[in-house]
């Protein structure tokens, strides 16, 4: 990586555009998630803005996929049916040109969710979002985790994640520092890394699978996949900053997020957290 | 519609009544219902006094639903095994003469919600709740909305309701005004009007679900199902007015809605946000 | 039983030694769960210290189960193919040598989960967890409940529990008095008995699940089964104590818990509410 350049004004100016259009236009986001956090994933998005529709039921999956604005498919707890599900509307949105996040919970860690992601991403997500170890086990199969969490740092990921470019037009790594690989005006693939949020973020189930839901939204209203998932990382870091002078632990942190998502202001967090790179 | 009436005082006496009722008794209510929101209307339950169980296994459901002193039946997220589950547990209900509520989510946008709607409508609900599209969707197939939100106003609804009276006894119809069809004491169906609540529910996954589960918790208690329906829709509304003066953002109205549903007061709600009508 | 006796401050020191140890090794706690619960009790353990993992997928359960450091199974909403990673997931825990703890839910009230309990409880569970009727039914099925509260008293379930130690090494009676029945040292089966925690915890959907869950985590952290059960139900008690000096009702004490899960000091909880008794 080279010297971090801040971000440039104007691309300032369009984020905050697109935070304000997310409101404007509460895009549906249809989410074939993991059981476990569905219900705060839901909450993330009509806290943000955004209108949330859940159904798995693989008759009607591809149907509600092609409707929606933007498409999640996250591998957190599949099953039969829900994987029949996910097939379905990710070719259903890559058909009817819908947006759609792959987040492959668990690759790191399982086979059966590395097998699924790579046969999914045949539909071409718009941006695969995951923790390090997992962006690092759809390129290298030797990239192992333990459970759901990162053994690998961000950047190793980072470095890696062009190699994807062939198959999405984004990735974003989540992590201490977040480490977003995408595409603006056509231009070349550049590195966006993110300082921000709060501790209690891991301390709290859910708030990794909001990000690529939050993406989904956005995806919906941005100029770019790039601008979608700065926008996304950059309104959740922003607001759980907020969030953590609240919170006196990880329950009223969850719902200080939550309120706090509904009414962040984010130039502040645009103007100092965010910074563009040239990949190396 | 014709020139609102306030609710005569003695419906307010019997409705306050009938909502101390529900706290001593604490109905068993067998929630058949989705994924997204299944917690948050286990925590509904207990907070307004009721008792939950969510068993949605085909070999229990009926068992369970003949056991119970209510039934709830949500198509928010079906599958296969859900499905045969509700079937059940409708039939089971029927046949011991327990009162049980459909929920038809999705029914206006999907046409399977719409065809298991009408399927288990054969088991005769004791009401059925929904917002204006779902409900018009039950009387004519051309009524469409998108996803699980409304495009039909209420008003509208509840003049198709009485259609519908032939197959259930309530007809519940969600909005910024909720609007109930039904029969009290044998006379002819009534309409009553609630206007309440807060901005705020529709911006919190579960608040329509909910409403459905405290429906079927009243009709173990209510002297009718028009009772029922209005003593759910105006514990639901109170309990939001109040929770609205606690909240920063959707994260902390859903904390503070779950408090006020074990504590608000429903003297002054009954007295002046609650309208009895004759149908037109 | 015979006189109460206080805690042993050795054990008392050897008890704060243990809930010490779970914040600083953070066990991965692989959880078959049910749908309603599954959410808050992730974010219990998150809360508490450990990590938690949630698939339930069949052909990844066993996988899972054998790599975790500790393993919950819930019966709360069983269906096909959760039954079949359950079994995979205890067969698996068993071979590996791994803790796992049933949660045996409405065995008393439905014949499916007490017949499912009878099998997997060969694969030899440290410790079983329930209410009373759940206990006894375990033992003798004439023992009933409805849905799943318990009918029966603590100290009931207590007396039968050593009947279950062939198959067990621990039992955990919740009620407002906790019994717990298991061994420590090498030494005869003792009964020690908690008494704390708040009226709100039963009006919370969960707070019983996550006792469940916190045991299984403590079991990959203490020096026995019978301290795992004891640190487990201390720690969701003091902190619920705690809990209930800021709550408004049930929606804000489960904010609250979570948050005192965190941070509640037990040093005082230990040496004031638990008991140890020789077993009649």
């Amino acid at each position: 990586m080279r010297d971090p350049l801040t971000l440039p004004p104007d691309w300032q100016q369009r984020l905050l555009a697109t935070r304000a259009r997310l409101r404007e236009r509460t895009p549906l986001v249809h989410c074939l998630t993991n059981q476990v956090t569905m219900n705060f994933v839901a909450n993330v998005l009509l806290a943000a803005g955004a209108s949330p529709a859940m159904t798995d039921h693989p008759k009607e999956a591809g149907e509600l996929a092609a409707a929606a604005d933007g498409v999640l498919i996250n591998l957190g707890t599949p099953n039969a049916a829900s994987l029949e599900a996910m097939r379905r509307a990710s070719l259903a949105a890559s058909k009817a040109r819908r947006p759609w996040v792959l987040d492959p919970v668990g690759a790191a860690a399982l086979p059966l969710r590395r097998e699924i992601s790579l046969e999914l991403m045949a539909h071409r997500p718009a941006v695969v979002r995951g923790n390090a170890s997992e962006i690092l086990s759809l390129v290298d199969s030797d990239a192992r985790g333990r459970g759901v969490d990162t053994r690998h740092d961000a950047s190793d990921a980072a470095t890696a994640a062009p190699h994807l470019l062939d198959r999405t037009s984004g990735v974003a790594i989540s992590g201490k520092i977040d480490r977003l690989v995408g595409i603006h005006d056509n231009a070349d693939p550049v590195l966006v890394s993110i300082e921000g949020g709060s501790a209690w973020q891991p301390r709290v189930t859910g708030t990794g699978c909001a990000l690529g839901a939050l993406i989904a939204a956005y995806l919906a209203v941005a100029d770019s996949t790039l601008d979608a998932m700065i926008a996304a990382h950059a309104h959740a870091a922003a607001a759980a900053e907020r969030a953590e002078q609240e919170a006196k632990g990880p329950g009223s942190f969850a719902v200080a997020w939550l309120d706090a998502l509904d009414s962040a202001d984010l130039t502040a967090f645009f103007e100092t957290r965010v910074a563009r790179h040239e990949l190396a």
